[in-house]
């Protein structure tokens, strides 16, 4: 089987992003990542920053007891985007490309080809990659990292009724931390490529 | 860091076996895997099959509460054989090798140069594979599959504490219904090669 689509899902901090934009990049396909924001912002009519807040992590649940939609039994925001990220991620996996997040493992689920990565990484790990990437902030690190990782699971679980981090969602898990970024890189071009052969 | 030992656990009937032999041919190291057994069995003073049928797999609910250990608080003959194995692991990774199974991935969680490695496959493959490998028998091979499934998970979790098939316990999880046998066995061989070089 020929694989033309990428999945990649990542623990915050494992360097999985890095992972698909050079991926993409040696392979000379489209890295879709923040664009999927971009564009549900520009369908959704919501500013970015909302979209991405919203698309990939619920709110915790005193967020939730206190929100606007608390009381209201329909679909909410996050449902809305949820919905128009749903259709962009299949509309996007029609060609040759990278999509990184966004539960697009879950969303191309009946696609034979598509590819299934899941990258993760020990959280210290992690921790100092967040500092290294995206600076220093008044929470500490390990504090940003895990609750970062709980609204992802959370969001991840609510959607798609798998287990975050099981094996068996994916057809390769690499931990970035053991094995390090271009290694990761390298072991999915190989399967990438020959499978293209 | 340079890797001196792989381990490779594996769900049943997904080709861990085959690939850890084939692995430890091409790289020529030795490979543990029915050899544990009747190490075991020679040491303990049990029989093969009992080592075999103990060594990997819990009792179901029912055999436990009819066995002869069901009333006796001490260490039963299953946790004889562990202790036995968890000795006998240790001392063959002394050495460069490959050791299938035996949650050898947890009995060398501490050392730095171990690849911990899980090989899984969805259920239909692996019950095609037992009937190729195994042959038939007069249990269908989906009960088969899900009932070793069962024992071994219960038997890893009661003895490690940790979940089955949760990638956060292996540095490589690979699905080998969807990328095949060799394409395994190469893609660890280069890991294993390239940490060595």
């Amino acid at each position: 089987m020929a694989y033309k689509v990428i999945v990649i899902s990542r623990e915050f901090g494992s360097g999985g992003r890095t992972i698909g934009k050079n991926l993409a990049e040696q392979l000379n396909i489209k890295c879709y990542d923040k664009q999927i924001i971009k564009q549900i912002a520009k369908e959704s009519g919501f500013d970015d920053k909302y979209v991405e807040e919203t698309s990939e992590s619920s709110k915790s649940f005193f967020e939730q007891i206190f929100s606007q939609d608390a009381f209201y039994a329909g679909p909410n925001n996050q449902d809305d985007i949820w919905f128009i990220q749903c259709q962009y991620i299949h509309k996007i996996a029609e060609g040759p490309c990278v999509i990184v997040g966004r539960c697009a493992d879950y969303l191309l689920n009946d696609r034979d080809d598509v590819l299934k990565v899941f990258i993760h990484s020990d959280i210290e790990s992690r921790a100092k990659r967040i500092v290294d990437v995206y600076g220093e902030s008044d929470v500490d690190a390990m504090t940003r990292v895990k609750t970062k990782d709980k609204k992802r699971i959370s969001f991840y679980e609510h959607y798609t009724g798998l287990n975050w981090g099981d094996a068996y969602n994916y057809h390769l898990c690499l931990d970035s931390g053991k094995l390090g970024i271009e290694k990761c890189v390298s072991i999915i071009k190989q399967i990438y490529e020959d499978s293209n052969k």
